[in-house]
């Protein structure tokens, strides 16, 4: 049996994550023990059990490790537009609770030297900063221009570090933005990729806060489950110590995710998005990337959606099945 | 007056760096007050307020800049072997130590809003791994293979990130290995680049750990101390927020400084070379970076020697006067 952690399991993709595990196992193997750890769950919420608590507090990494998980993967985080207006909240949730968990995995370790836990991290293309070329490749470098960006590549090494040292077996997945998130608006500065498309299949207006053109880097909520799923079962070896991996996306503009929008569900849908340009938003989008070239990740097996019709159609599928 | 502190001021870079400030003054500005901080002092040392304290103790690195200094060079750090062979070691002194900082300083400006100091930090091309291109341009991931790498790699992003919030006006400069190092050897594993010109030239036996063919980059103590306070001096928005920049210097490989070694000193220097291998430094060395492309770093002003002879006659003239 395989124990599996999931930190941030009350979250979106965490939640999706734990419905995956409990309808498909983790790369086939059914035999799971799930444990959620989180400040508190969605009504109804994914099976497993529930743990409540704050990584920021110190402590709290080292207890939700106790009973030595074989599998974490570690999705707890602020979103990148509360990282930006709360320095210290940023920091002490997205950062700091990263080198307690590998000092108490270490510490394990010491006490049993055959543990040796696998390490999904949940990172983001938000590590890298303009200017960009074309498209990312692989060997891009990480300079980030926001706080969220810049304490995921921080936990990135820390991961990569300690997988080296044989303490953990890590790997930190940067996740293109994830889109069409289902549920309510949150603090993330992407939001309104999702929010543009979501509120309008759901009769409601939207917020659109940027320009038509602006180009981004998208994968879906499945892809997303499916990119921790997949990582979770490497061979860390294939990884060649390069334990942060950029994951396949598509690159598509606003106008672009509006002419799918406009195909799936009508010109009344998209009439329901308005213009509202929000300097604040539009001053972080313009640093983030907008094309990739993920040649490592697609040779390693991860695989996402290629067109936002097809992102669309899984929002419609996973979240609206009666439509 | 400008009050600077070094940290790590009793180390051979923060003494050099010591010495030209007290010669020179910094950038042409001669009206210094100059601490120094470390754990002690060679004697004689360079002049200048001598402070005494560990910068892993909690607690240290707040009283350390309670003066509120305009210009810190943080060089506090234990080197690449000693953070390899001592994880707790090398995170505790070369990583958290670099949050604490961070936040003293941001503490003062909370209270003093127009406090923005100046933090240069020694980094290193440690921050880079294998495998290269044929030359490591300013764009190229940091994917380090040390500990030591990953600490250097984590403290650059905290200090841009503090830097672009505001708190500080920070920059990493990514040193060179420098040669050649004058006194004893040290736990750095690049210790043997100096140690098979010093020694010889002092009439020693030096051991060569690796093979003639290894290749590296190198700059002279001159130079390092030169992009200190080159760095010290520089406008940081000419930096457009990518605050760690690759210094110059130039790629040698040990037969090209055993040849120049004989140039300057002759058969008898190169005989006091003793080839004896050894397989944890020649794992350690051959991930090291070999050739680069500082554009960025030259277009800034920062410069180096461009070949071997003129770094041993360097190393003759500031370390060997009478010679």
């Amino acid at each position: 049996m395989q124990r599996i952690l999931i930190l941030g399991g009350g979250g979106m993709i965490g939640q999706k994550l734990a419905w995956h595990l409990a309808g498909e196992g983790l790369n086939g193997d059914r035999d799971l023990d799930v444990t959620l750890h989180d400040l508190g769950y969605p009504e109804p919420s994914a099976p497993g059990r529930k743990r409540i608590g704050n990584v920021a507090v110190a402590g709290t990494m080292t207890a939700a490790v106790a009973e030595k998980p074989d599998v974490i993967f570690h999705l707890a985080s602020v979103v990148s537009g509360e990282a930006e207006q709360d320095y210290d909240k940023g920091w002490a949730v997205n950062m700091h609770p990263m080198w307690e968990l590998l000092e108490a995995l270490r510490a394990h370790q010491a006490a049993d030297p055959g543990y040796c836990p696998k390490v999904i991290f949940s990172s983001s293309i938000a590590v890298f900063g303009a200017p960009y070329p074309e498209a990312i490749g692989d060997t891009f470098l990480s300079a980030p221009l926001s706080s969220y960006g810049a304490q995921k590549a921080v936990c990135e090494l820390m991961l990569s570090d300690a997988s080296r040292k044989g303490f953990v077996d890590g790997i930190s997945i940067r996740l293109p933005t994830v889109c069409v998130r289902p549920g309510k608006p949150n603090k993330a500065a992407s939001g309104f990729f999702s929010g543009i498309i979501r509120e309008p299949l759901n009769g409601k207006e939207a917020v659109l806060p940027v320009d038509d053109s602006v180009r981004h880097w998208l994968a879906s909520p499945r892809s997303a489950v499916g990119f921790l799923v997949h990582a979770a079962g490497l061979d860390s070896a294939r990884l060649e110590g390069r334990r942060a991996l950029n994951m396949p996306g598509f690159s598509c503009t606003i106008a672009e995710q509006i002419e799918a929008l406009r195909r799936a569900a009508g010109e009344d849908a998209v009439k329901l998005i308005r213009r509202e340009p929000d300097e604040a938003i539009i001053n972080i989008v313009k640093n983030w990337p907008r094309n990739f070239q993920t040649d490592r990740a697609l040779a390693l097996g991860f695989t996402a959606e290629s067109d936002f019709d097809e992102i669309i159609r899984v929002y419609i599928e996973d979240e609206r099945p009666g439509c």
